[in-house]
């Protein structure tokens, strides 16, 4: 089950940090480190903080866009302090472990966190589902990535040891992929009934990001959802083949063949 | 409250795990650092390390003995892997935070650290009350210190926001310096009575140490246990002033006065 469990680190700025986290990780039985476009990596540093974990290392990942790290997930969690909201439901390390448990049993889930100085990007935390925090001093509760990412994975280590926490009853979620394919249908739909203006979408697109990502629809109410976009674009006369990408993309494969 | 809690590291290899630490703690909300005879130590690695925590690093406390470190206090945890245990009782994290919390209120508390590589000697966790473990994976079950003082730190900070831990009623216990005076009572009275032998005390001292360290008595419970370490010498015939150190030197003071 914690093998479904993924962390993922975003451009982290020193390797030694990555050697730490691969060690904390293993520590607690977590085995998949995806790393985004690490700086200075691989490095004598990183293997050196490893210690046993090495492998871990060897093993990992690397990756050029964080999409690419996250897009076989159905669960995504960005990492910040407790301040930096994001219009996202926002659990604790504890609270986060005992979703992640029962989730894990069937899916992919990806813990993401950010730079060591900056942490997550706005456009970042918007491709995720939910947001934990460390619970820390106020005065000062920034934690070193590689500390955060112990908390965290011992949180889940504690979670799986207690049975208690296995029986949650988990919906059937989408992957990242079939989100996207979503997000693409709506936006196409939304210039399709000039809802929004082809290169002048303000903000209207992140916000609906935002809240769909937050609600965390589930495969079922996807499908609804999609079923609803295609109702929309047959009746305003678009055809689907015409403005939706993916089914122009499909629909030009098959004349290829 | 958690100013009463310290922690005490032993014999530091890296001072770059010095400063990791003071971060930890201080990210924890804990200020009270103890440094037996580290190595390398000050050092720029350590401050570069502590980030915004440098004021635990100038605020430390360094000695050269364990007992200095732990004199006043009147619990000792000391932390080791789960598979070592010295017949002492033993505690995860979780549950030693809820240990040292109420503890933590009136009296002096300290969590022993050992060597990076080998962790705590026998004579010093003969020191401590109580062993604490972290939870982890058996098959790589050993964190960097830094990691193991972050969780261990952490645990604290969540058991001092839960409320329900400060309810437990704490006894009055004497402090380690009084254990002391009490162990040298004992000594003293054992070779008075010939139950043990000057120069071969064989092993009869070591596990009277750590059943009393386990046993943890109360401040009044020790009172009476050198009630009858009096009792005894005055039957046998051996004056307190003659035979325990302690009076021994009060009476020598007096002399010179």
């Amino acid at each position: 089950m914690l093998s479904n469990i993924r962390i993922v680190l975003i451009n982290t700025f020193h390797p030694g940090n990555v050697g730490a986290i691969a060690r904390a990780m293993k520590n607690m039985g977590l085995t998949n480190l995806y790393l985004v476009d690490p700086n200075d990596y691989p490095s004598e540093e990183a293997t050196s903080r490893a210690a046993g974990a090495v492998d871990l290392l060897e093993s990992a990942t690397i990756v050029n866009t964080l999409e690419e790290a996250i897009h076989d997930c159905s669960l995504v969690i960005g990492t910040s302090a407790r301040h930096r909201t994001f219009q996202l439901p926002i659990m604790n390390a504890r609270e986060c472990a005992q979703t992640v448990i029962p989730e894990a049993k069937e899916h992919q889930v990806a813990i993401v966190f950010g730079r060591e100085t900056t942490g997550l990007l706005n456009e970042e935390i918007a491709q995720c589902h939910r947001q934990v925090y460390i619970d820390a001093n106020d005065e000062y509760p920034v934690l070193n990535i590689s500390q955060a990412v112990q908390i965290v994975s011992y949180e889940i280590w504690m979670a799986n040891q207690d049975k208690s926490t296995h029986k949650t009853d988990v919906g059937e979620y989408p992957l990242k992929q079939d989100m996207e394919r979503f997000y693409e249908h709506l936006e196409e739909t939304l210039y399709g009934i000039n809802f929004i203006i082809r290169n002048h979408p303000g903000k209207v697109l992140d916000k609906l990001h935002r809240f769909f990502n937050r609600s965390r629809p589930e495969k079922q109410e996807l499908g609804i959802l999609r079923g609803i976009l295609a109702a929309v674009q047959r009746e305003a006369g678009l055809t689907e083949a015409n403005n939706h990408p993916e089914k122009k993309k499909d629909q030009h494969k098959k004349e290829i063949e």
